[in-house]
């Protein structure tokens, strides 16, 4: 179901002449794999930025925000990917992925970033299930809010 | 089971007190996704690039390779990924996942690229399957290359 997500941003940023790229912490690559999953991807989608450890999104992205599970972090994250890869569209995830909490924030809060022509909004959720569910939930939110974007 | 070899790529590193990062082309986030799957990682794996587009690999990565699809392609996205994520191990992946050749090599053709401390060394594949068992075992090369590595 996730994979139908991802092909549909593909076709809807491919009639738009537009393209994406991502952002990821706690989904450590997997926004990017679903991206980069449907045939002809490398139309729409440039690349990705997996900024596991703190210092990969300061040096890489750019990010200065005091707490990495935070809206200031991901909106940082999907503005820094979104001058890096030089795309039109980014998605930034940030959260708590477990088993431990972090930043004194409960296991599921999930932040997604989306930066666009028209500036950075960003999501707060809350997901339920282990480190896998939260994971591909936060991957969902992602692509059904660039969805909701693209109309 | 390729699970199974990210978590033994853990293991070993977190024994040796050392990290890893990656450069994707073709497996597109599908290695940094296994590399952060296991529960803990984030004291071994740093990040990633996921450099789909050939500016990224360029802008991102200072990849010069003339051919994406090549041995110096891989060997600079290894190299590239380790200076600037900061890890004593990079794995790079590119090559032609499909559906369409590239470059006029083959569907299949993939160059594994693993940075360390001794220098660079790039392994070449010639994998069957669709799109996606191609992508799959380009992880699973990488990572039993690198745990080659680690003995």
């Amino acid at each position: 179901m996730t994979a139908d997500l991802a092909a549909r941003v593909h076709q809807a940023l491919l009639a738009r002449g537009e393209t994406v790229g991502c952002a990821e912490s706690l989904t450590g690559g997997a926004l990017a794999d679903l991206l980069s999953g449907t045939p002809g991807a490398s139309a729409t989608f440039a690349g990705g930025i997996v900024s596991y450890a703190t210092r990969v999104k300061r040096d890489v992205l750019g990010v200065t925000a005091a707490q990495v599970v935070s809206a200031d972090c991901a909106s940082q994250m999907a503005a820094g990917a979104k001058r890096l890869l030089g795309v039109d569209w980014a998605l930034a995830t940030t959260g708590v992925a477990g088993p431990e909490k972090q930043d004194d924030k409960p296991v599921g809060t999930v932040y997604v970033g989306v930066a666009g022509p028209r500036g950075v909004q960003v999501l707060r959720l809350t997901l339920d299930g282990d480190r896998a569910a939260i994971r591909a939930g936060a991957c969902r939110s992602a692509l059904e809010a660039l969805l909701d974007e693209l109309g």
